[in-house]
């Protein structure tokens, strides 16, 4: 709903056909997404529980909530509290969700699911500051999207400046490292490239 | 996505607030429907037998593909049997599947599930047809919504002209009351309303 016209590198549904194409084919994909865990080979328990993950998640209590403040707020800065509330809903908590379902689907106990939710939206918090530190110190080519389009947005660039964006990113990788180390090893092996990968994405 | 300003006498979310908070309560409400039936109080199966209908009639097989043959279609008419499929898609599946998911949770057998399902799509077709032929014979205060809309689209108006279009309906309306008669009584009485409500709207 930025308007952008790529993304990882590929032209955007609405700049390759038109707003309502784009619009269906979302609706599509939502709802498949539904479809699929509902035809999935897992327990009847395991796939309600993960539909309502995902719905509560997804929908009006969590990304569609995050994507209606930060269109309502486009031309409004907004705190550092009200922008991590804003990307809480709108990027971290499907993070948080997959990171949760995961769990759920290998049958880890209650606890453990919670701790993965909350380690989920922390990482889901980091991805989106380092997406707007990459949008101002990245070209097009290098982040496979449009970038230095945030200018009138309420990136974390906007309100904290690209040194403390900077900061705000190590300090949360940090905490999560800690809470990696927290984990079992079993589940430490299970998520490793994913800390590889995107913790110090920042850096690159 | 007709643009209609009014729905059910009431005006439409895109001319009240504007596009993208109507684009946004569309997904939080289609990813409502499937947290409801997550949280219902009925058995496991049941819900992922509810989901997996749903999801299949509203989605890229269903809804949502009607919907996009009606835009790409709109200014090009189509024949009988076209919009047939369309309309199918477009309204009847999800009425169809609204049938089969009351079948699911009172446990009926599979025959009877199948026979509701299609019985709604016929019901969905009757649906549209009536609301095509309430589009050129009523005021907008009768019709909850802007009527003689449908001059460029592929309303069965257009296809077949008035007279055709109340046989038509005439036609699949005693379809359906014949078949309705085959139902056992419970059925027939649980039914009852709903066929009293719809079946010969088109006269009123």
């Amino acid at each position: 709903m930025d308007n952008a016209s790529l993304r990882r590198g590929k032209p955007t549904l609405h700049t390759l056909y038109d707003d309502a194409t784009a619009i269906l084919i979302g609706d599509a994909l939502n709802t498949y997404a539904f479809e699929l865990i509902s035809r999935s080979a897992l327990r009847d328990d395991v796939k309600v529980e993960l539909i309502k993950i995902l719905s509560q998640n997804g929908g009006i209590a969590g990304m569609v909530l995050g994507q209606a403040i930060d269109l309502e707020f486009e031309n409004k800065l907004l705190s550092l509290e009200e922008i991590e509330i804003l990307h809480k809903n709108k990027t971290a908590k499907l993070i948080a969700a997959s990171m949760q379902m995961g769990a759920v689907i290998v049958d880890l106990d209650k606890t453990k699911q919670k701790d993965l939710y909350e380690f989920g939206l922390d990482l889901g918090l980091l991805f989106q500051v380092q997406d707007d530190i990459i949008d101002v110190t990245h070209t097009e080519q290098e982040a496979g999207k449009p970038t230095n389009l945030d200018g009138d947005k309420n990136s974390f660039i906007n309100i904290l400046g690209l040194e403390e964006s900077l900061q705000y990113a190590n300090t949360l990788a940090k905490k999560l490292e800690s809470e990696f180390q927290n984990f079992d090893k079993p589940l430490q092996k299970a998520l490793e490239s994913l800390i590889q990968k995107y913790l110090y994405r920042h850096k690159d």
